[in-house]
């Protein structure tokens, strides 16, 4: 029986999705919660591997069991043996084609750009706090070039497991909510590190190092080299994966 | 020199406020951090000993310096050194005469309850997670009760530093925040643990345990063994301290 998972995390304390030797993972302990629900070894798949330190607050996952059992005892279960900062949020059976990667329509990313002098120890965990003048007008000009589809080679970091650079845009846009800017960012897939790699570019630009126009033209499979740094993990969140109707439904734009 | 300091910190990773032996606490960092941007070993008092775990958004506390510094190098310099749960919100200097506890006309504090059966992780950290109905109703009734001058001896935890047990609360109410119940209290004083000590009491009220008038008859100087349990200290935060003019002013009801 396959099961279609809803996960949640506060990234700070882990290295990321992907189980690796030296570090614990949220698929890690994911795994090995559910292993002890279900009585034997359990591969949970997600759709998403973030990064050490990212947030995600709707990461889906899927996982096959030989032997079916209620979709709430994975949530109650698991929840039960699982880190306060790991949570299941929802369960459900999934059609036998699912799968949480191969399937996914599409992701909506946010990412938190704090500008106070002093960030408050609530929000910390979840931004990147970047003092001093930000030029939002030169940001959004550059942000908009962003929709569409380009070649994102630039943005892409080393070890990330696509090949082809090529990606679609449906929306990004900036919103300043008190002293954050914060950008939500939805396409059909992502590169390892391209949405913190797109901030850390636009932020130069912000701070006049290059223009909207030196932005748009890093789209069209410039080389990373030429693209800006990345910024940090903390102020990214993933907060949902879009499946085809009717596992949810396309992106909403 | 006299330093008025607004504090705020996550209590998750501390035993409280106050210096203890066996455990990291705020007042600890805090005066560690200014020890070394003052160049000498500094007492920092505060107005609140919030318990091991409770947070606080503003803590205000006062601190004398034999050398004068800028207000700011203490908020900089302070915050350059404290770990990112500890942050120094502000500074300014002070009457002579301040004290960050004696002088203070009152605090607010917020509790949250959390009703869904599962608990964001990002909210995890700050909420009691009591999932189960509550009677709102009859908790609201007996809050009203609170309302006004009692003698809250059946809520204060042992080793409190206070005798007498006569308190005023100028304001108590909860509201509802999607699956959150909020209290927010307002009063001249409290005793050691006893918003948590109220909190736990009102559940049973909302459990159907208590009745609305049995819980304000506790208010007449009833012992610690008639009230309920002492609710987490997760879901309790420190919101503000009020002082007369012109340090801020009264409670603001």
């Amino acid at each position: 029986v396959l099961y279609r998972l809803t996960i949640a995390y506060v990234g700070t304390a882990f290295g990321g999705w992907q189980r690796q030797p030296n570090a614990p993972t949220v698929q890690q302990v994911v795994e090995e919660a559910l292993a002890r629900v279900a009585g034997a070894a359990v591969d949970v798949v997600g759709a998403s591997r973030t990064d050490a330190g990212v947030h995600a607050e709707g990461q889906v996952a899927h996982l096959r069991l030989a032997r079916a059992l209620p979709p709430h005892a994975l949530v109650f279960g698991g929840n039960s043996l699982l880190p306060d900062d790991v949570r299941i949020l929802g369960a459900s059976e999934a059609p036998s084609e699912f799968h949480a990667q191969r399937a996914s329509a599409g992701k909506e990313y946010r990412y938190r750009i704090h500008g106070a002098p002093v960030v408050s120890p609530f929000a910390r965990p979840f931004v990147w706090p970047h003092a001093g003048p930000l030029d939002r007008g030169a940001m959004a000009a550059a942000t908009q070039s962003l929709v569409g589809r380009h070649d994102f080679a630039a943005f892409a970091l080393a070890g990330g497991s696509h090949r082809a650079s090529g990606r679609e845009i449906y929306a990004a846009e900036w919103s300043a909510e008190g002293a954050e800017l914060v950008l939500r960012i939805v396409g059909d897939g992502f590169l390892r590190g391209m949405v913190r790699s797109i901030v850390g570019t636009l932020v130069e630009v912000g701070r006049g190092r290059r223009t909207p126009e030196s932005f748009a033209a890093l789209l069209a499979g410039a080389p990373r080299s030429a693209a800006g740094e990345t910024a940090p993990a903390s102020g990214l969140c993933l907060v949902r994966v879009f499946y085809p109707e009717p596992l949810g439904g396309p992106p909403r734009v």
